[in-house]
């Protein structure tokens, strides 16, 4: 066991700060090759962007995905007391199950697109306190959780999605993005994994009460994070800050992993420079969040199920960008003529 | 060499006429399958529209993609003559030896999603004629091209992309377009490559000189394909009917294969009911297009390369649907609570 990467909230403050930016000499000497392509300039649209970006932060000219990691975090919510989700707390441990034994979808994305899966179960067992009560975590379950996150990562990997299972979290993810950008429960709460009317007012009514709660913490984010969040959205948080530390490129999923990699960019501006948006999920509130923090989707397929799902899928986008940039020949090479 | 399913234009049209639907108890039996899976109903979004829509194509409860084919058909246009273009026509034949080599966009795709590529040169050393002046193409032209496409499909393949390579085609297209749905050239041009703005008013003339030279044939969609299209963008339409008739769902790819396919659907209703409009293009009107034919892109990218490329991007993303579909467990295999 290696010594961990910082022991108290205070340093992980610290390595956000001292995050430094993409390799620039990688990007420049691959946005010359991308204008050399057979193909008329800008024509590859998104994809072009993304393998810039992918070399960027791979540094290298020609961006590469051999070794892609999928890492999904389990965590329980006192919440579901309340009454929050569809589906009742034991099928976050259920689902765990699923995983290990490969039926859930997550399990078919990661086969597909040949990318490793791990699965973290945090303290299930222990669900994180109800936030309407009290700090959904101490100081010390918090740093235990961002540490399991960024021990998870895995430094040889190049590229990161990191999804979640947790029942509940879609109400600490609202609660998250309301701290964070202001307005009520209403204004962010979504149906999660399918309530109903009541279930939607009772979400809205939950978050409230947290943000009320909670009101003396909500200008510092990473104690949004602790109080109204969860184990494996603090643990999102400190494998997506991991990645960044070991330069790996990351796909963020939908709601709930953008709210938990939210709380980084407002700790740090920058800290998200390199993630990307992998999809636009049904969750109402997503794309307000995503617009926050300026990014934009790859892809819009009414999606809601977490797990990774989303981004794991991006994964297969991400495979053709980078095959088109580091594969294609030069009009050069070619023997094409370049248009004019 | 087996008999060609059709030998004249007047036996295209009957086999258009004929065209049977999906298989509704594989629809069924998939639909029924997609309900017990071990997800939210519906957190899938898309991908299980995806799935079960390829499901009723290939006939089984659990589709599969094992053996995708590509097929790029190239051809040359006399309209280049006019300066549609902002590249030369000689490019048409070089980027088929661009892909003979593997250098292209296309050949990267194919190969990171596993499927197989064929490409056909369709008489690139004789141009079609300038469609302001006669038709692009004699019957017997056309019914070749037609043929062409329809015999490169292979029966035994399980999904189908077509895409194709011809300087100038972006203003068949656009001439095509506004055959079938009205306006003008100036409601359906666009930079395809990249032209200036001069590029840009010279096509929006040359589709209107062609809408004026064939008024007379404007109700007639096949005749719209044969009068301004080319041998590339028929040859798309004689594939995508021959994967109609083999039953094999297709990706449709951007604005010219999205105009070529479009004659099929004027020419027969529901003949495109085994297509999925695999990506909005860049083309501006592109998305036009797609709503009459009310199909929805499963992808927005803002590309414009062509050579099917936009749809072979999306194979990567229904190889994630049909895995999930035919690949996760159900709520009883996997001991899992269903909500309510």
């Amino acid at each position: 066991m290696t010594q961990p990467a910082f022991s108290t909230l205070t340093q992980f403050r610290a390595l956000l700060t001292g995050f430094s930016g993409a390799d620039q000499s990688a990007l420049e000497a691959a946005t010359e090759r991308n204008g050399q392509l057979t193909k008329p300039p800008g024509a590859l649209g998104r994809l072009e962007e993304l393998a810039l970006w992918m070399a960027a932060w791979q540094g290298v000219e020609k961006p590469a995905i051999n070794s892609p990691q999928i890492i999904i975090f389990a965590g329980n919510h006192g919440i579901t007391a309340q009454g929050v989700s569809a589906f009742p707390a034991e099928v976050t441990v259920q689902m765990v199950g699923n995983f290990a034994s490969g039926g859930a979808a997550i399990n078919q994305l990661a086969k597909a697109y040949g990318a490793r899966l791990d699965v973290h179960a945090l303290d299930l067992e222990t669900p994180t306190a109800d936030f309407t009560q009290a700090p959904a975590m101490t100081e010390a379950e918090f740093v235990a959780a961002l540490q399991k996150g960024w021990a998870a990562v895995d430094p040889a990997s190049d590229l990161l999605v990191t999804g979640e299972m947790g029942i509940g979290n879609t109400t600490s993810a609202a609660a998250i993005a309301a701290a964070l950008l202001g307005g009520t429960g209403a204004d962010w709460v979504g149906r999660g994994t399918g309530v109903d009317d009541n279930g939607l007012s009772i979400k809205a009514r939950v978050v409230d009460q947290g943000l009320a709660r909670h009101a003396d913490i909500l200008t510092d984010s990473l104690q949004v994070l602790r109080c109204l969040g969860g184990r494996e959205l603090a643990a999102m948080a400190g494998a997506v800050a991991a990645a960044r530390h070991h330069k790996i490129p990351v796909l963020m999923d939908g709601f709930i992993c953008t709210s938990a990699c939210a709380t980084l960019a407002f700790a740090q501006k920058g800290a998200l420079d390199h993630v990307q948006a992998a999809h636009l999920s049904a969750e109402g509130a997503h794309g307000r969040l995503l617009a926050a923090l300026e990014k934009s989707p790859i892809l819009s397929l009414n999606m809601r199920l977490g797990e990774g799902s989303g981004a794991a899928l991006a994964i297969g986008v991400l495979q053709g960008a980078v095959a088109c940039h580091s594969g294609m020949a030069t009009f050069a090479e070619a023997a094409v003529s370049a248009g004019g």
